[in-house]
């Protein structure tokens, strides 16, 4: 079965507003074997959607129409299915209780403007809407099924889960999905590409899928099969050569990023953590602490933006900034060395670098960082040059780098 | 005259990708008062691609195509417009010539399967693109417009900047149009409209668009005239009284975030700033030095994430902590303060609050925290409290709260 979503609402037309409730949809789709062939953003107009609506389902036998069931007059999604399908639109008392009952609940007045929401397609399956005013409808049509959802995320998804997914799942053949995926750090795309290319390429199952993010690579494998016992086999047979050419460089295999996989490991050891910034200003404290619990093991840093700071905060000496100049392997390490020691951790983490677009005082291009990495027996530095062009692409790409520095440090 | 965009390719009917290309073209099509009626997805099939489109030319006489020009046998555009105007695609040797010149200035041969984006749809205006391969076409047929744009955001927009907003102009009748906009900090959207939408709401010309975002609002107007003057007196018909019932709490008229601003603040007068930050964790220097340039007025500051940091950092007597906790306006002014000292700088801002989820050791409840600032002259505290939930959310509004603060006090 194919799908075809149409997202209903004048405001999704603006430059503002993006219609997002189509990529939830589609992932509970994909994990069901359903693929989304056409996606629409048609605006408050009646006949323009019912217009829409006779285009999508020439594509597909499922249609999913999120938004346009407000009270107003506005909202014209339950109008338009009724002149497509050819019935009028009856009243529902009950839908009207359900409403009124909610208003009661919330101890609002209901205003009169909402009887509009309790008018339904004749021989439409009512979506109870436990989030909202709006119940949705499930239309069947010349053996075609319509979905008449609400347009605010948090209504439609939790009604898509409820009174959807059951009653999709009963009219999909009898199938299994199961996926796996790769979060690797630090690899250019390309280059994974290159190298793992050869072997998923030869398979449309299961289906490969590449994303890509700054300093991020994420691999998703999905298996349909008629058994569970088959897709896992697929998904080994896929999966395993990959997962071996790209060994450690794949640090999270459950979708974790990378400073969540980081945190878990400075925990299950014990171990603490203090940083010193350069180029990337807070970037990377920012990162480590978005993780709720990071206090465990996050004892703090230091954000030396300038020689001046670096000298006065780390205790650098500036003979060696002159010397090296601040982007430069010794200042990482003297960074890392002095974080850690100042704050008592087990580890610290340095970064410095020209994030750019200016190269500043620097003898290093734009581009270019090195990330301090200092234990109680060791202190390292490494150099990393990336294509610049966007200052805030080579801060991530950075934090990136030394959050997976840390990683290898702390498994090895 | 109405315009329709499809976005074409495969990828953007997956849960990960969406098309955003359609946001850069409304702005620029709404600025010119061409309203965006419809916008679809399609995939990487040809047949599908001529029914959108005919479906979509139904509906306007302007149709924007994104994507589908590569190379390969999944690049279908080229040849779906073909089908949908009956013309046969024809040779053209001069774009053969652009691609070529283009792979020899790269230094890499040119694959022949690139001789593909030489074929053009006879009488079609040819759109040279500077940052990629494939050149976009603009096609008339039966008195409607049919633009065929290459994918990738950074291709697309520089090839409609150059080559399609001065024909586009061309076409449409003399018209002005004047726009305003003003950000606002720290207020809810509701207090905000309810304030102001007395005011604009009684106009549809100029058109007033609010996006909130945490801690940040912005209100556009958009006025469309026969003439500048009319335009501009209209803007200030509503502008003005709405600029004089937020007064200082508008932060920005050119659309600059909060760390422009402030950035420019600070850099106008020669100030210097430090910041000692705990909940947030490195966001607001994060911010900070996201403006290029930043290192003219940020020396740096301290992640003092723990209560040991906050002792071994900044100095701050532990018998204050455990006085007042690490969540109140005497630790917040004492952060504030110190790190003003240890780095010389003329300011000092600090945040200590409670992200959430869960309240931690601190007797506020998460959704609170105290933003600290420190002048020569000067300590103050302020706290805030906002709703919790979103640990994301309450970082960034209290990053938010640190700047305007700041904001505040450089323009006293």
């Amino acid at each position: 079965m194919d799908a075809a979503i149409i997202a209903i609402g004048s405001e999704l037309l603006t430059p503002e507003k993006i219609d997002t409730n189509s990529l939830y949809l589609t992932e509970r789709l994909n994990a069901r074997g359903v693929e989304v062939v056409l996606k629409m953003v048609v605006g408050d107009n009646r006949q323009r959607l019912v217009a829409a609506m006779r285009h999508a389902l020439a594509a597909a036998d499922l249609l999913i129409l999120s938004g346009g069931l407000g009270p107003t007059e506005d909202d014209v999604t339950r109008d338009a299915v009724a002149d497509l399908c050819g019935r009028a639109l009856i009243f529902d008392p009950g839908v009207l209780e359900a409403i009124e009952e909610r208003f009661r609940r919330l101890n609002r007045p209901m205003a009169e403007i909402n009887r509009r929401q309790a008018y339904v397609i004749p021989g439409a399956h009512i979506l109870p809407n436990s989030r909202g005013t709006a119940p949705g409808q499930w239309v069947e049509h010349n053996r075609q099924h319509i979905l008449l959802l609400p347009g605010p995320p948090v209504e439609l998804k939790t009604m898509f889960e409820a009174h959807c997914l059951p009653r999709l799942d009963a009219l999909l053949p009898a199938q299994v999905i199961r996926t796996r995926q790769y979060r690797v750090a630090g690899m250019a795309e390309s280059d994974l590409d290159q190298l793992i290319s050869p072997i998923y390429s030869k398979y449309k199952n299961p289906a490969t899928t590449i994303l890509a993010a700054p300093g991020d690579i994420q691999i998703h494998l999905r298996a349909r099969c008629a058994t569970e016992a088959e897709a896992e086999a697929l998904l080994a047979e896929v999966g395993d050569p990959i997962a071996e050419l790209l060994g450690n460089r794949i640090y999270s295999r459950n979708g974790d990023p990378l400073e969540k996989v980081v945190g878990d490991l400075l925990k299950q050891r014990s171990w603490t953590l203090a940083v010193a910034e350069s180029c990337t200003g807070g970037m990377l404290g920012e990162r480590i602490t978005s993780v709720p619990g990071s206090s465990n093991y996050f004892a703090g840093g230091f954000l030396t933006y300038s020689y001046e700071a670096k000298t006065k905060l780390l205790g650098i000496d500036s003979a060696l900034l002159e010397e090296h100049k601040a982007v430069s392997a010794p200042v990482a390490q003297a960074m890392a060395e002095a974080a850690r020691q100042l704050l008592g951790t087990h580890f610290g983490v340095s970064i410095t670098g020209v994030a750019g677009p200016d190269p500043g005082p620097e003898t290093e291009p734009p581009g270019v960082f090195y990330v301090g990495l200092a234990s109680a027996s060791s202190c390292q530095a490494k150099r990393f040059q990336w294509a610049p062009g966007d200052r805030h692409r080579i801060r991530v790409i950075a934090t990136q780098s030394a959050l997976d520095l840390l990683r290898r440090a702390l498994i090895s």
